[in-house]
């Protein structure tokens, strides 16, 4: 699929090329294979590949890059585990990535805090895995295993978003360097501030448009001393959604509710092996104290029976629990083999939870009218929901019709009061619907910050607003 | 006390003052009673009148009066309830004072997503006592009957931010008048995005500065099933500090975690006529199910008696609670009636829970050898707390006495971490501690948001950036 910019307009010259190979030696990269890995993210584009990659140790390196592409008005790209699904990392005008994956150390665990500050290469599943000793966990959970950097540029979420928060909640602090090549803290360690502008939350989302993010400081949450976990499929989706809503409204402090659609789970059973009943589903958890949780655990099977969800299945202990979330976390994956070779479009709709049945059941309707599978998943919890749209790349006709559905999909979003994007991102993907989303007045905000920050245009050009 | 700025140099001119006149009639008012009025708040500067007070009704008579400021150049300063503590109101180089007080309607309550848009003016108790049917409650509550328009613009928490969170975590969603008088919609109602540059906490905490904000969407919560409170008196400053951390560490959902000193204590018990033991105090409150609250406040006096806290206090039905959450919220003027006449500045230090103890401790050490009275309280659980220096206002050596503590407990805060502003702001008093908590290119990007935003810099200058 053709992305939608003019490609290559900005190219990096021979002369910054060799700068950039003198200065950062065998970590600078021109071969295709690195280009090409560089080029291509979770979305369907063709790939487009940078002009060289470099791999920074350091915020310092990463401001020097920055510095010499300033030079040469080229464009720069902050590049971490490449799995964003609006085309974020594609170098559209040409230009230089930055690969973060060697800034991949724990800088400080403050377990007395509920902090950590680690460098924007490091994983998510690597700060967890690091940090499992001091009985606190890092909760923000996307599904793919991204970098905390790539998370907190996307403003990423996932599935225990309901109860922990996003990526907006969870970040305390960035270091970041700047389109002038400097570096800047963006906040302290302190829970909360009323210190300035709250420049935390305007690079957390900005997509690397406005500054590289090096370093991030993230709240950490106790481990609960109890989780259960349980699968309950429903008679239809509209039961399964009604379910969530009304836990929600109680006030119940779900950790996670997931849906999967009748497809999805078929889907997943194929791929994970799994013998789920192919009804929609929905993959519930929850944290607490062992009396909380099982106090929990009974108010969402009440309202569940009420809307006809009746089998709940239990897994307690953490290896049953673990099949269960790898099973929802490869959904993603299990939907593409749906037809192997395929490509996938993501809708990422968000609605206030009181329309979400409402919008869940009209996207059906429509993927009913439609030739693609469009397996559903969501995390109902937060209103927001992804439709799988499956298409072969090659076929402008199903590329066509897969926007169509995710065209339609966005505006039913809109109109419910809604954003076309709950976690994924703008990328180059929903650029215009911004205009739709806040006006033109609101996107002008966004265009008069972005050329405040970046007046050359060299932080990944061509995403989140355009400047023409 | 003087203001830091040069006052009055940008009055508004007759013709402007004959236009709002002509325009807003009976609703702009340029008698010395309401110009005086709306030349202070809670802090200790001089009053710094406005040249006249309109009185809008709508956003589109917001962006008229501020469209007729900008054609005159002329500064235009909102203003909700005056209960600001750092001169954010104040009018220091002349202009409009745009009162939103009449601009106080609910707009809309959607209980079946948790959300309320209110309009600027609204007060918390409004919005509270609106919602009261519903079943559900907004939780910020920084003490004062402040308005949601002036919470959001100052970044507000207070006493139970420790669970739900600040206005950084509850605003959903603002309507704003720019700095060119278009009106701008933030954000939709859905529970998350990643739609884009976070516009919604840009001008959260802005303080007026970057544009009007002229509605508010937040987030509701549902009433708890069970509420409990308790006052615990302890040996020590470090035994209460210790116990909330220890708590919070814990994961324990305390809903409430208050510090009150010795010192405050007897200034609460002679102004609310209450007995509580002259000690340090800690006032508590936990939400939740009957049996969540009851676990939660076993675990909680477990950690209290270990840290030499034994006699708690319990008030369970609403009237006892009711009493005692007064007592706290007229701590303040309880603290201000030890010198009748007197003036307080407030510092509001946060940092690292894990160095709030020995943050607390220093801080005392230092108003052990100053004359001012200096009671302290805290919010604890998110390691901000606010030492109340009670001052003359007409005695220079105070003021400077006062300022030379506050500042020591801001670079206190720094060194430890922590911010020089947990909640109240920077209005014109933090500007110069700003380069020390950010550095100089942290200022110079929210010097470069100002500007892009607000280029004739009309939106209440000489807050928050200065410009020079």
């Amino acid at each position: 699929m053709q992305n939608p910019a003019n490609a290559r307009c900005r190219p990096a010259p021979p002369e910054l090329l060799q700068c950039l190979s003198d200065r950062f030696q065998e970590r600078c990269r021109t071969g295709a294979s690195e280009r090409e890995r560089h080029g291509r993210d979770e979305s369907p584009y063709d790939t487009t590949p940078p002009d060289c990659v470099v791999y920074p140790t350091t915020s310092e390196e990463v401001a020097e890059a920055v510095r010499l592409c300033a030079a040469y008005r080229v464009p720069i790209i902050a590049f971490g585990a490449g799995t964003s699904i609006e085309g974020h990392i594609m170098p559209i005008e040409g230009g230089v990535t930055l690969d973060l994956s060697l800034m991949n150390h724990l800088i400080a665990v403050n377990a007395e805090d509920l902090t950590a500050t680690v460098e924007a290469g490091v994983t998510r599943k690597q700060l967890n895995a690091a940090i499992e000793d001091t009985g606190l966990f890092f909760p923000v959970d996307p599904g793919a295993d991204a970098t905390l950097g790539g998370m907190a540029a996307t403003r990423a979420s996932g599935s225990n978003a309901v109860r922990y928060g996003t990526m907006r909640e969870n970040v305390l602090g960035l270091k970041v360097v700047t389109a002038d090549g400097e570096i800047v803290h963006t906040a302290r360690r302190a829970k909360k501030s009323s210190a300035g502008y709250d420049l935390t939350r305007i690079f957390v989302g900005s997509e690397g448009t406005l500054g590289i993010i090096t370093e991030v400081t993230v709240r950490l949450f106790p481990q609960p001393e109890a989780v259960s976990a349980a699968v309950c499929p429903f008679g239809d989706v509209a039961g399964a959604v009604n379910t969530v809503i009304r836990t929600i409204q109680r006030g119940v402090p779900v950790a996670r509710a997931e849906l999967l659609d009748a497809l999805s789970i078929t889907a997943v059973n194929r791929y994970s092996k799994t013998t789920l009943k192919e009804q929609p589903t929905l993959f519930l958890e929850f944290h607490g104290t062992p009396a909380s949780v099982n106090e929990q655990a009974e108010t969402v099977q009440s309202i569940a029976r009420e809307h006809g969800g009746h089998d709940f299945e239990w897994a307690v202990d953490s290896e049953a629990r673990m099949r269960l979330w790898d099973a929802r976390h490869s959904a993603f994956l299990a939907c593409l083999q749906l037809r192997p070779g395929a490509r996938a479009f993501v809708t990422d709709a968000c609605v206030p939870i009181s329309r979400l049945a409402e919008c869940i059941m009209a996207t059906i309707e429509d993927t009913h009218t439609s030739t693609l599978p469009c397996p559903i998943l969501g995390h109902v919890g937060d209103g927001n929901f992804h439709c799988i749209i499956i298409v072969d790349p090659a076929n402008p006709a199903e590329i066509e019709e897969a926007e169509r559905l995710n065209q339609r999909v966005m505006r039913r979003a809109l109109a419910m009061d809604g954003t076309c994007t709950g976690e994924h991102g703008v990328g180059m993907h929903k650029i215009a619907l911004l205009h739709e989303e806040f006006g033109e007045h609101g996107v002008d905000l966004m265009r008069r910050l972005k050329q405040a920050w970046d007046p050359l245009n060299i932080l990944n050009p061509g995403k989140v607003v355009s400047l023409v």
